[in-house]
């Protein structure tokens, strides 16, 4: 038996007006075809994936465009597929137990139906779009941003961390990577702020003219680390 | 010589807050580039394109979703992807002259650059983007809808109409059409209002239990044509 959808709107962190719309994006279509119901198709998440599909794809661009102020188009594109692919969905699923949630058809709940990618990151992507007609459409962007921002805030940062590892020197792996395709890399102090014994350096990242990353530190080497982290994010995704 | 950045906001119904916005949408990578400015992917449209990607496919998944409020995920899809091809974009970009605001490089401007679809279709994306971030980015999506609409809504008419031709017998047509896939078309009376003098009766028109359409006119008849043209709009998209 599917958890109550009280639990899942405390996970969520969002209050529905309309339950119904919630209990649609649960309900997977195996699940609404067992009801031999002739509309079935519009009793599952099929359709709320749909738009989902595009609420997840304009939040996460903005995300990025914002996040990343000085990087190339090409770049941008990359870093959202990441971001956005059915793997990186059903593991933000997984993280609110959206599996336990799912109406699954006889069938597919005991094939594992409740933990498979493909299932669960289409009901993340349904969940989305519940979100946002619940709260008012174009109008109600805030609330699923709400919900949905931090999934990709800690992507983005993991995507860093996996490449570089915890206490790893991420200049010299910045600079093995872009090695390869003959880039060149070069940091600048852009910046001092606090009192001498307890300053704060800021330096940006430069690869061929472009900025790709920025960070701060209490002396100019830890500042240079994590400009480099930061950069890192960048090309994790592109191995 | 471009024409002025203040008549293409007359065009598109919108006054920029920021206009550098508006001029880097109008900005080819080729004009861009013979800056010779290092950072010429800034000064560009390429980072706009990239985000009012996003931003057409919600608006244009948003419009579908309601108007079509019966049609499974598969029609959607498809659909949408119509509405938003490149031949689709440069249409739209031509009924406000785009071409001729765009700042390209000698090389493009020479090879017919201003009227080439590929070059239209990602500028009208970089406007969308544009309004977007100048309206205020989610909270700013009204001002996107309001311009945008009206293309998604004549195109979607369009194909019904390319289809159908202006005097033509919708009823026979979509039937005619539905009955290559073997599907069976049912004609359903859901509602009349006015007086007996002057009646409109609506009616809906269901594929295999699934509704396709609906429309209204002053007679049975009528109504069904009307119906049978609106469900036209879909099946346009599948040939």
């Amino acid at each position: 038996m599917a958890l109550s959808l009280d639990i899942l709107q405390e996970r969520i962190g969002y209050r529905f007006k309309n339950e119904a719309l919630l209990l649609r994006a649960v309900t997977h279509s195996s699940y609404a075809n067992e009801t031999g119901n002739p509309r079935h198709h519009l009793l599952c998440n099929e359709r709320l994936e749909f738009l989902g599909d595009s609420v997840l794809s304009l939040i996460t661009s903005d995300f990025l465009y914002r996040q990343f102020s000085e990087l190339p188009e090409g770049d941008l594109t990359r870093t959202r597929a990441a971001l956005v692919r059915e793997e990186a969905l059903a593991s933000y699923a997984r993280k609110i137990g959206l599996g336990e949630f799912l109406l699954l058809g006889k069938g597919e709940r005991n094939s594992g139906g409740a933990d498979k990618d493909a299932v669960i990151a289409d009901a993340f992507e349904a969940i989305l779009a519940a979100i946002y007609l619940d709260a008012g459409g174009v109008n109600g962007l805030d609330a699923v941003v709400a919900f949905l921002l931090p999934f990709l805030e800690e992507a983005a940062k993991q995507m860093a961390d996996r490449l570089c590892g915890y206490h790893d020197d991420y200049k010299s792996r910045l600079q093995e990577f872009v090695q390869k395709d003959g880039g060149e890399l070069e940091y600048r102090i852009v910046g001092e702020s606090g009192p001498d014994h307890n300053k704060t350096f800021w330096v940006e990242v430069y690869l061929d003219s472009n900025r790709i990353g920025i960070g701060s530190g209490h002396s100019k080497k830890n500042a240079e680390q994590a400009a480099a982290h930061d950069a890192m994010k960048l090309f994790a995704l592109k191995g």
